[in-house]
């Protein structure tokens, strides 16, 4: 290994995507060994000292801060990777890229298009390397179907859905904001289910099908007052709990997206169906090693909806892991865009999504919340999509 | 049997709609033996004599007619029922109603609101039995997610989504109009898929969850000229080819609806599922046996979506048919239809959905319209729906 | 209708399967108006005159009986169909064809090989047309099945497995023998699983795989004795709730067989599934309009299960029925088997499977048995099966 | 994670298997911060010193190897872990133990029986921690079963049936024997599925359901001479391809166990079932997060199989994770196994399964293979299991 080139990372936040990042830098070289640059878990902050400690030592991170500008200030820090709740993101991630270091930031990029854009004029100023953790695209049959679109099996494209649906936030006496709970606290996520689950499915629907043009949007606060854990009074809740919107995509083609928290029994129910005239393609994270093709050019009476177990060598990522029949886990997205990261560094090229690319899906949550409240139909302003 | 009592049916329409109605009838007195009254086909009415006799002599009609108002004149005819293209309901049921007639009409009951408001102007004046065809409710699943939702076991409804989604118009050759292809002609048929296919997923939502008080859709048409069988030129295609709308019910849940013939893989895939704070279902015409249910109150470790065959004798209709596990296919809907029409007749009272509640329905549809060319929110009008 | 010709049928038995005969009767000349042939409904036979009466009248035979001698001996009957308990099938079906009568018997053929040989040699001696009633090959998924394996595209077979799990019988409390659960009576039935679910199993099997040359089985009675719904004592109880076997098939195949009663959860659970070294097949009665296909020749990455919606009208039987997308039921099994014993009249050839060919899986059954009660391989003696 | 107990660990093999352990040992403690114990990667040995090297820099062992003797001489070594082909389990695990290591070692334990009964002869002379990588155990879903069973929820069980479906060595084309597929060389591996498949099947079995008391087997060669990779010859196949066999528990359950490699369409299908009285369980590894159950104590209208999403926190080992709805991988029965050894360290306690309980699993393939070779049935003489 020490013929690897080291990045150095130093990581803000501990909660829930702290340890996913940790472990794609745990885990990345043990099943990328090709790679020349391995991941060096060089610090971690929080504002605890205590909890950050025990962070550091059980995922072996080499020093600890517990102010983010002292992280960023480290000559010893080569990449700064945010994991802070949304309001965070702005502020760290201007100064990391004014200070020269690269960027690899949670999703949503920020919780309105005017800080991300400030994000992304400060990293391209700044000419650092930098992603966002729309981890999905990078699950085995996520690729898959990404590969299939663009090999053109589909056709003309006419439709494309996707919903993201959840229920832990059906009981009103579950508090909003504080610890655990920020993402249910507007002020700082930004949004609600907009920015937390639909941002990711616009991700991979951009991303698939490329830019979404118009937004009709309705969003829904099912339970309008709720505990607020750090200022102990009953207050107004601010988020969306639901949000459906259908649009346009610049193909041509339709959309319809629809996230909730309050759809009982899904627990995390990312999925998409894109149609094609020739062939479509479904996919559901509950099932995540699985894709669904169906490919109209199949003989007419053993035609059918196929059931793909992506754990074969020759589908995207798969050579890495283990046998065919053995899937793997939500994680190893993290562990893939962590491997696609270090291999750009080796290319120069970019690792998408960028923050360029990660502003175009703000500007659409932020055309959904806006024909939401507007009661109309609202232009995103997005015309492309890297791809 | 012939201490039944007859319901001397006159049918006019010999399309598929004909085929499955006039199986219902004729199979109706083998599975529902309990009942006072027995259909007697008495008669069926086309244009076409021979193939009007063909019909016939294949299904057991006693005497054919090729004009429906001679059927209509008819003292041996105590209903009509009506199988012809939408743009023929409204002046058949409206002369039928007035010959003192019960009428059975194929759904959507009109192509428009207006049509549909002198239909139900008529029947009521005419005071005569009546119902309209949206056949879907009486599958055993479907009316087993109306009578879990109508025991309150799902709580606060939060969502409701439905979508129907074909693929058989995809091909710029397919022609459109004329005989077996009059759903692709705007002026016979009304609509597109809203009324061919949305005006069914309407027809359950409201049934099992209420009415629909607002809606914002968009619609498209992608290919955008057929030739037309009847004129034998290329004219512009004038019906919706997709229909997506988001809504609100008066309960205050979102609904979600889509419908479209260019989903490649799905050959008629009608899904709907209704979420609660407690509970939640979903159903598939695919799988029409089957019903899908989630009690969040079962014990937490072992909690999971039950798939449920419902062709036990104590879930809907089923007493009538074989022992469990042994499905039934899509034409029972009719028949049970039939049998519930029968049923009607011996107590009295409406047999649901009568022309006033497809009336409701044609309601919801021409909002929707409304909403996709104006680009805007429309009030359906929409208060309350018969259950 | 006049110009058809006649088939006048007389049913012996008016429990479930006289119910699903009658249905096929009813129904064939609605479906298949092509066929010269039509059946008459002309007398039906049971030995309560009250019930016959009741069934005549809500099934529309002509006339009734109540001793099956007197059936046999009317000049107006042309076939007659054995719906039985299995320990009178071999006296009528001799009689019958002493007395010239074309012969329609319900499976499994006897209780033993004996008698069925004895029934095979008068129906022989008597040449008259006859067919036994195993229905499951004439689901469209299943009969499609046959059709892929004949078509060459599974290569050489490795393995046939199939199971039929069933849970009406776990409960102690339920009585054996007499109406309605003469199935639990050896003396009435034969055996238990063996002959009433696995004779099924190994119908289709031999018919889609050839000829099993030696089997090795298991049997269990979980429940040892019952209370005897005729004698109105405790008894031992004599059938097989489970049977297992595993076997070769003369193509080199192996084969595995499982029956049971105490499945809990499986109400009719009959799935088998053929895998060849190129393709494999499966399929479930519980969601009968589905096979499920694998072909390793499609394209690696997209290669997956086929889940075919059997219902397009270039699939077995499907031009017969409705649209695409929408599925028919298990009766519809035995209105085609109607339909091609009537086509067996017009080509006269025979009407698999026929007393012959059913006297083949009575071998396989009796040899499955006897290896059970023995502890050892039992050949069956089968050498080949008609296709 | 300076105040954890090291337990320095040994690898022995750096195949498919070497990897897995490795991930274990490398994971544990991120996800299982409260152990004592935590895994330091000593040493990894295999004959290539360039190869072994390699593997040694991928995964961060801190020395190599390349004679198994001079690994378990040495003194910095605490554990040693054989994932060798199975040819050299019982050397190598006999001079361990004799040298006072601990030993874990891949299943099966042994080629044989007699190899088996020395291995826990001397492991239990010794006294030396012990355990067997029978890893699916430890997937969450299954220890959901086993946990569910041991509540009583199935009662009485009449049921247990199993199978490992794989189609990798279909093509004749492919060799036996030497690097990479020593499992086709009976020498090497000592059987083919019995012992790599079945024997993965038995011990869950024997683990939820008790002692297989006898066996009635049946075992196929398909392909019956192949090139072997070392003599450069082509040679008889001594493996078996296919093994079936039903049996009796000793419980008084049925068994039915089946594996092949030669099931086209299944990567690595390992399913199990398990049917009681009042309810049933049943799994499959290609959806390794799902379990479904079906309790026969649900109101009967709404009474289905559920499909249990096994990823919340009450769930087995999925409070370890990350959130309900997000899956993991294969992978990560082998983090569990050594999270149990490390804790069993701490109770002093046994980490099942033990060298002696995979002995009865080897007294069960023995008798398996036995049975086919005798076509008889044989007694496993084993009378109990540990749970």
């Amino acid at each position: 290994m020490s013929s690897k080139k080291p990045l150095r990372v130093g990581l803000v936040g501990t909660g829930f995507m702290g340890r996913t990042h940790s472990n794609g830098y745990s885990q990345v070289s043990h099943f990328f060994p090709e790679l020349a640059y391995t991941p060096v878990m060089q610090a971690v902050c929080s504002r605890n000292a205590e909890k950050v400690q025990a962070f550091a030592d059980q995922w072996g991170y080499k020093s600890i801060e517990t102010d983010w500008r002292a992280l960023i200030a480290r000559d010893d820090i080569d990449a700064v990777d945010i994991c802070t709740p949304n309001d965070a993101h702005a502020e760290i991630a201007i100064a990391a890229a004014e200070a020269g270091k690269m960027v690899l930031c949670e999703k949503p990029l920020a919780r309105t298009v005017a800080e991300a854009q400030k994000m992304v004029d400060a990293i391209e100023k700044a000419g650092v390397a930098n992603t966002v953790w729309y981890n999905y695209r990078r699950l085995p049959a996520v690729s898959l179907a990404k590969q299939i679109v663009d090999s053109g099996k589909l056709g003309r494209i006419f439709h494309y859905r996707a919903n993201f649906l959840q229920d832990w936030t059906i009981s009103a006496d579950l508090p909003q904001g504080g610890a655990g709970l920020w993402r249910m606290d507007a002020e700082a996520a930004g949004s609600g289910v907009t920015g937390d689950l639909l941002a990711h499915c616009i991700d991979t629907a951009m991303w698939i099908n490329g830019a979404i043009s118009d937004v009709s949007a309705v969003t829904e606060t099912f339970v309008k007052e709720r505990l607020h854990q750090v200022t102990g009074k009953v207050q107004p809740v601010g988020i969306d709990d639901a949000c459906i919107f259908h649009c346009h995509f610049a193909n041509g083609s339709l959309g319809l997206f629809e996230s909730t928290r309050y759809a009982r029994g899904h627990k995390a129910l990312y999925t998409f169906e894109i149609n094609g005239a020739n062939a479509s393609i479904r996919w559901d994270l509950h099932d995540l090693n699985r894709l669904e093709y169906f490919d109209h050019s199949d003989e007419g009476i053993v035609r059918g909806w196929r059931s793909i177990h992506v754990t074969d060598g020759d589908q995207p990522y798969m050579n890495k892991w283990w046998v065919p029949g053995l899937g793997i886990g939500y994680e190893h997205s993290f562990i893939h865009q962590v491997a696609d990261f270090l291999q750009s560094l080796e290319t120069g090229g970019p690792c998408h999504p960028t923050f360029r690319d990660a502003l175009e899906t703000q500007k659409v949550c932020e055309a959904v919340l806006d024909s939401a409240s507007s009661r109309s139909w609202k232009d995103t302003g997005v015309t492309s999509f890297a791809v």
